[in-house]
């Protein structure tokens, strides 16, 4: 994830005004996020109520098992949930969330999670996010809860 | 996290025979784990069925909210659930996790998470975690639900 | 539900042969299962992987606040998933579970819960529910994963 | 759970003012929940972010498996939950609640559920609920998240 990865192929923002635009703006914003710099976690799509992100798997992701580390592979749908909830007019925190796991996968591998709103109520909402190997299969199943603050 | 961690005055390990023991041998391998390496986990403390871990907070853990990640204190959680599940005979997977978060704390400061069993089946076992910061005070709350192995 | 209700119109069943088909065999018994009785839960289609309950929201489903009651709309859904994930060759029981609740809906009105298979390994499988009105809007998000005996 | 439990020896209310005490109210409103009428809850004591339930499990909480319906063991927890998170002055509601399963009872033992408050904060709070059989020994353990209004 670099600076400039809001104006990027890859990124897949349905805005053309960063300066006014919710969603242009939250993309610029979770493109520089420093924890997800830190872990190697790339913004792929944002839309509203929806994000992409990819986490292609290194040594330093696994676990002491050899095997990708829960902590990773839930930062990549951590981090799909919170573009997505954050694309309205009001900032989002999480609340609750969980994961089930299903699948382990190897080294370079690319994993990808797909967050999509299920509910936008007025002081909170919710989103399931999938994430999937570079086949498709299901890797991780995450759900998450956000409150919204008014600005 | 550094490879003579399981040694240091830090790491208060419940055990002395490191070649038998599966707590002293699980010490010594997740106090290797890459991925708590690469976020800046310490393993603080290990015995059956409890574990402790320690991060302290840098601006490479925030969110683009400028408040911890919820990747980072999950991952955090999580390294305490994985140690504390695995200090027995049986290779231990997380199969299901839930976390809830409580309060974001500032750039420096130093969380702990403490696991406990509370359920040890013959298949699963159950461990809630709780993470607080410096003064004690809840930050999130953390289940997880392991499927265990015959090595 | 009643006895007959497997073999009734409103149940589905993607079987004809019930003595030897495990998708007949559970949807006579999740017919008959004691506590949907006693709630009032019926079982309106079962396939492999898969299942459909509904509920008639009356006065003694509410909860003090005069809305239905977290446990009638979680025991719905959770039908959902005890017949959907028993479809199959193995005896499945609950590990974990979890329920996101978004809107309340007035006595009269039929709740109806979808279960859909999202995983299904050697010894666990998971399963995520829908629980919508009678319009299809989203009224909780449920998912769940089961351990599975060999008989 | 009879019109006059939140009067009766079971229920340990922590005060005396019914007509202003919220812990007092929802006692009382609580021990007239329809749900837990119909299921067969009983509330045993409410305290500032605090109740315990009880279920005596009887062949119609059963579920096909013959073993008490994981509905049935919610709705104990829950109604726990719900009491405990309606000792304050706000009205709460829950958001998200999770639960682990670990151990089946017999028919006749009673169930025990005790909720506690682990985070009181200014619009959600959470409750950590867990169900003991008559030993003591648990039987599943859950955790509610609830959304607080202003009345």
């Amino acid at each position: 994830m670099t600076d400039d990865a809001a104006d990027s192929d890859e990124t897949d923002v349905a805005a053309d005004d960063e300066d006014t635009n919710p969603v242009a703006e939250i993309a610029e914003r979770a493109s520089n996020d420093p924890f997800c710099e830190t872990v190697g976690i790339d913004l792929a799509s944002v839309h509203p109520g929806y994000a992409e992100t990819m986490l292609t798997v290194e040594e330093r992701h696994l676990n002491f098992h050899g095997t990708p580390h829960g902590g990773a592979v839930y930062a990549l749908a951590d981090a799909a949930f919170a573009a997505a909830s954050n694309t309205g007019s009001k900032t989002a925190v999480a609340l609750e969330t969980n994961i089930s796991y299903f699948a382990a996968v190897d080294v370079g591998e690319t994993l990808r999670a797909v967050a999509e709103e299920t509910h936008l109520g007025g002081r909170t909402a919710a989103y399931d996010v999938r994430v999937t190997d570079e086949t498709g299969d299901p890797v991780a199943t995450f759900r998450g809860r956000v409150y919204r603050f008014d600005d």
